[in-house]
């Protein structure tokens, strides 16, 4: 596998152009800055790494992808108070709201995003463990998805680069 | 500008005393501690650079820094069960108790902290991409945010440093 | 103290083996993989440090170890309305079932990962401000923490190496 081989390859020199973003949560406001820096860090030629864990995995999951949401409630971030965050159809509306901006703002659904990053040649990594944990099947993944990996796995494609847990 | 060069340094051998910090989340628990290892990492010599993404923009928006909040709702780390989490004021009342307990242990207010981390050489960045999306203007900054900027100058701005995902 | 003597160590070529978890988040989704990838980095050589600070200090505390829990509310990753995250106990059911799911995993108990991670050299660090902030007392750890330190001493034990804020 080509990223087994970037483990070993042997020119130390150029150790810090690697970036590793682990990617632990599934909400849109989270998964679109990883996948903007993911594919940002590609075109600047650093060799990128992206690995999804635990609600990072509905980022990759079919089923999930498309229906990335926003939370409304226990989000002092967003100008809605907790009580009518409760309300049902608060959360599709947050994430309406945010898909909108995003849309008009021209940045790439994360679906195309995800193509992108694949066409620079960031390789997405699965989380062995949260397959187990989660009950899910590889054939829940998207196609871009390169493999499963273990933590070990994991931190030697980080190795000598920079990390960042999101 | 003076981070566009402090990029171009050519000094290698120091280049492990880089400090950039990717703020995306707009609570007084996560913001505070954001400027705490800023402020920290400054004293002890670092360059160090907070880029704020996402909800990590009401940290530096005039309308938000005075009223950055911590959610009762959602957050397990608080003993107060999600059903009285719904009850208006709630939230209110675990930012004051959170500020209380702050500036009895003697940490300085959220505005203070930029302002010492503006004397010890932090040099702050606002995303580009955050701004279109949010419609923020550069005039609802606080006056110590140094420029706007999108993600590649940022990854740039962290080249062969150390990089905290917040 | 160990660690003190670690940071001043002369071998400068090895310092990519560093890595410094700073865990800021109390809930059973992020502390168990922030003690995954301090146990995994171990196994593998690393020099493993833990600090924990804001809700992260209920993974030390013997008060609340026992107890850590995943939100059902404002966690648009799990299947749960907000509505219905809303009634008394479905904190403690998310809780359960994921608990169970990591049980049938086989995956150890948040204590006993805190036993494997001592027992592989990893060091744990409570944060000294959080302390005063919440008014927690040392009495209060668990016996595997090895010292309540500053941010400053936090960043010299990640200096040289990778940080990942959790």
């Amino acid at each position: 596998m080509a990223q087994v081989s970037a483990v070993k390859r042997e020119d130390k020199t150029e150790k810090q152009e690697r970036l590793l973003i682990i990617l632990s949560k599934g909400t849109l406001d989270m998964v679109a800055p990883a996948l903007m820096i993911a594919t940002t860090g590609a075109t600047m030629g650093k060799e990128v790494h992206m690995f999804f864990t635990f609600w990072g995995m509905n980022a990759i999951n079919k089923k999930t992808i498309g229906n990335l949401k926003v939370a409304p409630v226990g989000n002092p971030g967003l100008p809605i108070p907790n009580i009518l965050g409760m309300i049902p159809g608060m959360t599709a509306m947050a994430t309406g709201m945010m898909k909108g901006k995003m849309e008009k703002a021209k940045i790439p659904s994360i679906p195309d995003m995800f193509k992108m990053a694949k066409d620079l040649g960031v390789k997405l990594h699965a989380c062995s463990t949260t397959l187990e944990v989660m009950g899910i099947n590889k054939e829940d993944f998207i196609p871009e998805v390169d493999d499963v990996v273990g933590a070990a796995t994991m931190l030697e494609l980080g190795e000598g680069g920079q990390i960042l847990f999101i």
